[in-house]
């Protein structure tokens, strides 16, 4: 069995790689081959016995997609997307790389079909970012996407293709609505979400983190390891059960940031919640006002996909995966 | 005020130029510049005073779009497209006109408006076969838009560009979902939805007509008079009423074949309904069993758009707008 990762030098492409070397096989069958594929170098997969290439490629450029489906995978992970605030700022690269991008891709395994019979599974992340505001308490599987972000629309017109493409036969496609991921490894960056993540993973190194939202407010979570599970499970699972509504929102935590901090002063305790600064930001508590705050992913959780139980086992997944175990400074 | 109308040479096109012409004024300013554009020759609009203009153009090629921006419409409507059937069976045709040449159109007018300030009125026809089956009893404001067709997939896809484009004040768009259209005007031809029409245009001048379903299939009608008025309200109505949620299902009329048939009893009498004969088509069958029924176009309502009152008026309208007032072979 042959893997392809578009996307692979992002944290959930490098997670995903870690845990198919892991595994070795997917769903019963052995991975023979790993191609990574990214705009920027990916690492070559540690311990993996089967071949393994590494591509530094261009999606938007149509000829990528080209030499990417004629090498045949059987299972295709399209991770790859210009981020949310950068789809914002550059239009035209938004547009370029996630929508003509994801469509070359789409095309150029129905070409390849064409030339000779294909028809890999394919694997495409969405965003709960297809939705916009206002929404009802919980979104369910049937709530429209009406995205308010370039972002969010070049997602939802991906989702789109992707479910006329499988529909025609020309790839056995699922499109996968990932929650935010917390707590996302590395260091504090400028996302707008990153705030979600900054105030456990900072404390859990004895690091300050700043808080600048209200504890009320309320968000959708995955760990890093549920996203990874997810991914594998939509990549063995049998799609005819979908139909051809082909995108599902995946499952998820659905958390206040009071309930973020209660459950890191159990699992880290009073210190930990010491260091979080609380600093009113304008511009984020606006932005975050307009975000998804819970879902009824009731499809997902009949199909089998599987969410973290409580805020604290997303705490304690980072800090088994990340910190090697130990909290403190 | 210069109105462009791309695919005016259809037949909603056409009615909605002798609507234009017969008002002489748009939203209270009046109409100096007709230009006419469709991928076969559209008629000169007959009366108009100002100057018109008819072009032969193929939306497909990306300077057609070029040229149509060029000239700084105030409102342009987007009706042209490759009907479903015909999307359905050429794949790359579908595609190229329904899908790229509406993005080449939104991106010309951006590119105009990066040139120079632009921002036109943008009234892109949309349809229901954005939806598919199962579907609520009645289709609400947020039910969620997984087609399947290729055609609706293209349909929905132009929507979600029409939301991003007019958020980012590129223009100023509104997209609206028709009903099927009913009685269609012209010769019964062979699309799987033609028989609503044919049952009651073909006896009406007294010729024969096959009804291919049960009496009891319900859809969902809007009348040729119906839809122009909905294009002209499009036009001229405040759309930061709508926020950035720019595609509205309009508003119709839901009747079963049944009700169809009792219209037409009373408008026209026991004769007429004789010249109708059931011969049931089982491809026929199965193909509207996956229609939308009914709406709920709450929405639409609530902005002023109207819908036929009875079918009674539906048969009224075409006998008047279409046999002079005359009933009969």
């Amino acid at each position: 069995m042959h893997i392809l990762i578009i996307g692979a030098a992002g944290m959930v492409g490098r997670k995903l790689t870690d845990k198919l070397v892991a595994e070795g096989q997917f769903g019963g069958k052995a991975i023979t081959q790993l191609t990574l594929a990214d705009v920027v170098a990916p690492s070559a997969p540690e311990g993996f016995q089967g071949k393994a290439s590494t591509l530094t490629v261009d999606l938007s450029a149509p000829e990528t997609a080209t030499q990417l489906a004629t090498a045949r995978p059987d299972v295709i992970y399209h991770l790859a997307a210009i981020v949310s605030g950068e789809a914002e700022a550059d239009f035209d690269k938004g547009y370029r790389i996630n929508l003509d991008g994801t469509r070359y891709l789409f095309e150029a395994i129905r070409q390849e079909g064409l030339r000779q019979p294909y028809k890999p599974r394919v694997i495409f992340t969405s965003s709960i970012a297809v939705f916009g505001a206002p929404f009802p308490n919980k979104i369910g599987d049937e709530f429209f996407t009406a995205p308010l972000t370039s972002y969010g629309t070049q997602k939802a017109i991906g989702e789109l293709l992707l479910s006329d493409y499988s529909r025609r036969g020309f790839f056995d496609g699922i499109g996968i609505r990932l929650p935010t991921i917390c707590i996302r490894p590395g260091k504090p960056n400028k996302a707008a979400s990153g705030f979600f993540s900054n105030i456990l993973r900072e404390p859990l190194v004895g690091q300050e983190a700043v808080l600048p939202v209200s504890t009320e407010v309320r968000h959708w979570f995955a760990s890093p390891r549920a996203a990874v599970g997810f991914l594998i499970h939509a990549g063995a699972l049998d799609l005819s059960r979908l139909g051809w509504r082909r995108n599902l929102s995946m499952p998820g935590l659905s958390a206040t940031v009071g309930e973020e901090i209660e459950a890191l002063r159990r699992v880290a305790g009073e210190k930990a919640v010491k260091l979080i600064r609380t600093e009113p930001d304008e511009t984020i508590i606006r932005i975050v006002d307009g975000w998804a705050q819970d879902f009824d992913a009731k499809r997902a959780l009949e199909l089998g996909f599987k969410a973290d139980a409580t805020f604290d086992d997303i705490i304690r997944i980072h800090v088994e995966d990340e910190l090697g175990g130990r909290i403190g400074g």
